[in-house]
Order: structure tokens, then sequence, then C-alpha cells
């Protein structure tokens, strides 16, 4: 079933809200099996409204309109379809006590325009609205399915989630699953995933990059359950066999997350001496709830003297090897880690840019981890803006460590 | 002018991520005086795409596209564009140079398909892409234009709004000012402009508020140059007369550009002391290139144990007021300072949540601002989620460290 959502507003259009109930429609859709191919928001013009909605018409299968349901008279999507469809609206005797009795109710003062939230076009059925006055409308059309739903999000999720959902559910089922991969770029792992056999029925297999990690998103429909599950099980297990150290985690768990997990399975305390990244590993661990159970400890040596008075750098190495050189990230990790009390350590030192010294290039960084048994150091060349610089060596740090963390464990 | 954005991914119409690329170009179009009647979203199959296209040169004069510029097979939208106007692929060989360059400077393998991003349809020009290696493409075709632009908002933002608008702009002229202000709320701040005469024909102001500062935003659209860069004067010259120090900036500089600028014309070295912040500080900091000229050294110390060995907090106040308390936040700015060789410390100690401790509340912060004469120490309560209250935490930090400057500088 191919479905389109449309949200109708100029406060959409011209950009002043956010359109998030497409967002959630397509997610609770996506779930429930539903093709969503297009999202079309309209400003509050009739004759657009009209052909957007024809359009729909001609080529989706469910057509769900978002807003346009109030008392006002910018308010036009109800008579709008109704005209389409060529369905008069008719007041509902029910649903105008029901209004009225809100009114009454909150001893709010009705007008007439409120009235206009009773009708439907003919042969559609309301859709109950725990949460404000205006109902949804539900219309089979030529074998189509149109909803409207009104548009503040506190109305419309409950209402699609406790009635809409059990209207279009159907017979099928959906298995969707997320592999979570670092270390490895989308063009890369597309080649990897072109080379394994990854064709089962009612599957499909996409790819989504963002800043150094690629998730992997895998998505079954059909009618056997079973079998869906199954399929889900043996692609899990040839990526997993493929890919190997590059999975940290499924289902959207951040490198973080996964870093800490493995920190506090090892009852590892971490301690994180930063000069190019300037704080951004510290932060990002910190942002997990319950950070502090594995992280005690940042230092952002941002120079030379403090890199000297705070982590025990070496005045000869800089002179010799300057700030950014492996040695530094070297003696970084071991000064940090000699503060006694930490069982790993992660440096950074670098040039994020736009400028670099030393006679050495912008987006140069060197990263060291370090245990008390083995250490670990890694340059590399960064392209980007100086916040991409720093994004991007955080990135690389936590993922190296997560994989310096797993190895050590599975020894 | 109407305008139509189209979004080109699955991951949009599926709700894996939401469109904010859309947001951001409807308000920088209305801003321009474009009139944006629609937006779609499709998913990457080619033959809806063209359709969408279709239907959008019929409607539309301005058409902008998003995503689908990447190196992968299911990036389609410049073949599918090429195909419905007519204008064959063709290979730029500085394009390819560069893409090139881009890929062995970083010493990153390039495949066959990344050089993909150096075709452009017949007769169109690359729009410069500083963050990324999918160049944009502008098109000129049969009184249309049409845009297409990466899907990344790091790199589709500034590249709309370094080259689009100028190639959009036309005849007549535009001036866009934002004036940055701290400290004072924005229903206070629209007090204050309404008793102010701002109303110059052709000019909007309005204001908008983020997190802890607000924008005053300057609009002026007429063919009379020099008319509206006289005008802009002296709106800005009302404004700086009437709100003084409330304006830390324009054109949307951030706090801590105001902070490193401060900090710069006094010649004062900072360290920073944080633990509920987590880092946060620091790396606000360090995203302003030369930062490192006033920002020496962050500890986060995210423990008791490195409260006491990094910043010399004493056990007793940790155990007789407790981590979270104006006397530890007071004693860890103080510690960092006794280090010697800086001016001014800011420290950060609370409960960022979701859980709290000592009997207090979760969202409970004190922040100390401390340089040698003076010292400051703030209570807040904090509502939101974990991140949401470091982030807010560490906007009230940067932005009260940034009075603190400025009175000290103007005393």
């Amino acid at each position: 079933m191919i479905a389109e959502i449309i949200a109708v507003g100029t406060e959409v259009t011209i950009g002043s809200i956010t359109n998030s109930n497409a967002v959630y429609l397509a997610r609770r859709l996506s779930e429930l099996g539903v093709e969503v191919c297009y999202h079309t928001a309209v400003d509050d013009d009739q004759n657009r409204l009209t052909s957007v909605f024809k359009t729909a018409v001609d080529r989706s299968e469910l057509i769900i309109l978002i807003g346009g349901l109030g008392p006002t008279e910018d308010d036009l999507t109800k008579e709008t379809i109704a005209k389409v469809i060529d369905r008069p609206l008719e007041s509902d005797y029910e649903m105008e006590e029901k209004i009225k009795h809100i009114f009454s109710y909150s001893n709010r003062e009705m007008t007439v325009n409120n009235l206009k939230q009773a009708t439907k076009p003919q042969g559609a059925d309301f859709i109950p609205n725990d949460y404000g006055t205006a109902p949804g409308i539900f219309i089979r059309h030529e074998g189509k399915i149109i909803v409207l739903l009104p548009g503040p999000p506190r109305e419309l999720k409950p209402m699609f989630d406790q009635y809409v959902t059990e209207l279009l559910k159907g017979d099928f089922h959906i298995v969707i699953k997320s592999v979570n991969t670092i270390g490895v770029g989308e063009s890369q792992l597309e080649d990897t995933l072109r080379k394994i056999d990854l064709n089962y029925q009612g599957f499909t297999v996409n790819t989504y990059a963002s800043l150094g990690s690629v998730e992997i998103k895998i998505i079954g429909k059909g009618m056997d359950e079973n079998y869906l599950n199954k399929s889900l099980e043996f692609i899990i297990e040839k990526l997993k066999a493929e890919l190997g150290d590059y999975i940290y985690g499924f289902d959207n768990i951040s490198i973080e997350e996964a870093v800490l997990e493995k920190l506090n399975e090892k009852n590892y305390k971490i301690a994180v001496a930063e000069s190019c990244t300037g704080g951004e590993i510290a932060r990002r661990i910190t942002r997990v709830a319950g950070a502090s159970q594995a992280f005690c400890l940042g230092v952002v040596a941002y120079s030379n003297n403090s890199k000297v008075n705070e982590l025990y750098v070496s005045e000869d190495s800089l002179k010799n090897y300057g700030a950014v050189s492996s040695e530094i990230a070297y003696e970084m990790a071991k000064g940090i880690l000699s503060k006694g009390g930490y069982d790993i350590a992660v440096s950074t030192t670098g040039f994020a840019g736009p400028t670099a010294g030393e006679g050495k290039k912008a987006g140069l960084v060197y990263i060291c981890i370090m245990d008390r048994d083995r250490h670990l150091t890694l340059e590399r060349v960064f392209t980007g803006d100086r916040n991409t610089v720093q994004e991007r060596a955080t990135n690389l740090a936590l993922s190296e460590l997560y994989k310096f963390l797993n190895y050590t464990l599975t020894e």
C-alpha cells in the first residue's frame, strides 16, 4: 500500500513550524508495513490544496491529510476534500451535541463556526479526538483510504495510535532492525553488502551515513511472521560474519553508549586527555545518563604549558616533535594514566584548523588509547572545517576506543 | 515567485530523519520574499521522483531539490532531473581533479562512484560545497530556476546562504542584519521595541528566541540600495541606544565568540572547571578558531576524587555541603585559578539528571565565575532532560561570563 502524507497550512510551508507530524506518521506507517512514498505540504490556499489532493488520489492508496480542521475561515481541508470526492458535508447531530457539551462544560463561548466541526462528508466516519474539539475523518472512497487528522501533535498522535492503526493494520507483519557500524565508509560498505547474498523475499537493506558511522537498516514485510523473523536472523548473522568489529551495536545505540557499556562490563574507569577535540570526547561521554560510573576525569590541555603542568608531557618532547605528534599523544595518555585510579585513557592532539603550525597540515590529528598493558597510536588527516575535524576526530577516537575495549574483552 | 522544496530520500519519507532542511530553506526563502507554497518529499524511486519533479516544474517557478547527490547507487537526483529537462550529464574536468584531491589529501580510497559527483547537466553551474564532496547544481531552464543541494544540513545551509541567495536575488536589493542580545527576555524585548519608532518603508523587525539569547532580525527590501543601507544604519543606532549592554554582537555571532573577543581585548587567559556540563563549556569555546589565544585549560572533574585531586576541593566541604553546592562551585573555580597562569575561571556543578542525589533536585546547577578581584556564584534549577539541562547550564555560564567580562571592561 502506497501512502502519502499531506500537511495543510501556511505555517508549515513558510517554515514557521517543523512538520514533526509527518515524521511521526511516516515511522508508524512504515512499522505497519505501509510504504510512505510521498510527503507534501501546501499552504492555506483552496486551489492549491485541491490540486495537491487530486494528485495524491491519483498516485497513492492511503492519503492522510493533517490540519485545516479548525473552526476558522482558513481551515478548509474538509470542505475541499468533500468537493473533490463529490460527497456533500452533512452535520452530525450527536457530534453537534458533543461539541456544545465541551463548550458548556468548560464555560467557553461557542461560535457558529465551531459547529463546522460537527460536519463530515457523506458516508465518512468520525475519528474520536480525546484531546481537542476537532474530530478526525475516515473515508473509504473508490478503493482508496482518506484520513483527516487535526494538526496539534498531542491530538494527532493518540488519534492515530488508538484508532487509525486499528483501521489500517490488516493481516500482514513487519520487522525492522538497524545494524550500526563504525570505521567503514558508506560506499565501501555498499561494496561489501553487494558481495554477500541478502536477497530475501520482502526484505530491503539500505545504508544511511552520518559523521563517521553508517547505519544498515533492514526492513522486512509480509504475511508470514515466522519467515520474517528467521530471515532477519540470517541477514544479521551474515552481516556479523562479514563486518565483524565494524558493528558496534543495534537499533541506533550511540558509539559513546556502546563504549560506556564495554567500560562497565570490564569495570574500567576512564580518563580523557584532549587537545584538538577541546572537550568534545568528555562531553559526548557525559551526555549518557550514568556516565559517572566509568568516567571520572577529562583534561582539556589546550596550551603547551597545560600539557606540561597537568599531563606531565616533557618539554623536550614538545621541542623535538611539536605538540601535534604521536609522541605527545602518547605522553598525554601516559600522563593522565599516571595520576592513578584510571584503567584506560584516550588522548588527542591535532590541528583542527583552519590553520596549522609546526610545518604540518590542517586536519592532522593524533589519537592515543592506552591501558595498563598496551597502547595504540593513530595518525589521521581529516578534511572539512574546524568543527567537522573536531567531530570526526572524536568519532574516530570513540570508535577506536570501542574496538580496543572489544578486542581485549574477546581475547 | 512561487517556490517548491523537494526532499529526495527514503530516509525522509519513512520518517528516519526529520526534514529540517525544508524548514531552514522555507524561512530563508520567505525572508527573501519568495513564496514557498509546496514542500514535497519522495522516496529513492526514479519513477516517482520523475513525476514529482514534473509536477513541480508545472506549478512552481523555483524548485529546490535536496539530497540524492551522493556517490551511491540510490543517489539519483541529478540523473533524473537531467533526463526530464533533456540535458545530458557531462563530466567536469576541474571538479574531477578537485574530488581526487580531497581523497588523496585525506589518504582515503576513491571509488569510481565518487566521480559521479563531478558531473552536471549541460549548461548548469556548480554550487561550491566547502564542507563535503558533493557540489550543488544551479540550472536556469525555460524561465524556471532549478537548484540541487546535498542533504547534510552542515553542507546545505552555508551553500544556500553563501551562493544560492546571491543567484536568486535578482535586481531588487535586500539587507539583512541580526542584532544578538542576551540577558533580556523575548517579551520584554518586544515591549522595548514597540516603544521606539522602527517603521521604515520596506523593513520588518522580528525577534527569535533561542536558549538564553534573543536575535533581533532586521530585513529590508526594495530597489533603492542607498535608502536601504541608510535606514538599516538608523535602526541599528536606535537599537544600540535603547538596548546597550544587552547587545553582545551582530549577525549571529555566538556567545562563545563574543566571550573570546572580550577575553582577547583584556588579554585574559581562561580556565574552565566543569562537573555537570561534562566538557560542554570547553567544547563550545574551542569550536571557535583561534580559541587557543585565550583558552588554555579545561578540567572535567566528574567524581569527588578528581575534584579533590585536580581542583583542590576540600574533602570537608564535600562532606558538609555535598558536591552540588555553591561552596563546591566556588572551590572548583578557586582551585583551577590557583594553578597559576589564568586570569579568570568558570566552574559548574549540578545534577544534570535524570536522577539527583544529596536530597537535592534534578536540574539543580551551581555556576561560579571568578577573576583575581571578584567572584559571582549562581544557583539555578533547570527543567528538561539531561542534555537540555547541560546545554542550558552551559548557555547561562557563557552569558554570565560575557556580562562579567563586559562589566569589568566598561567600569
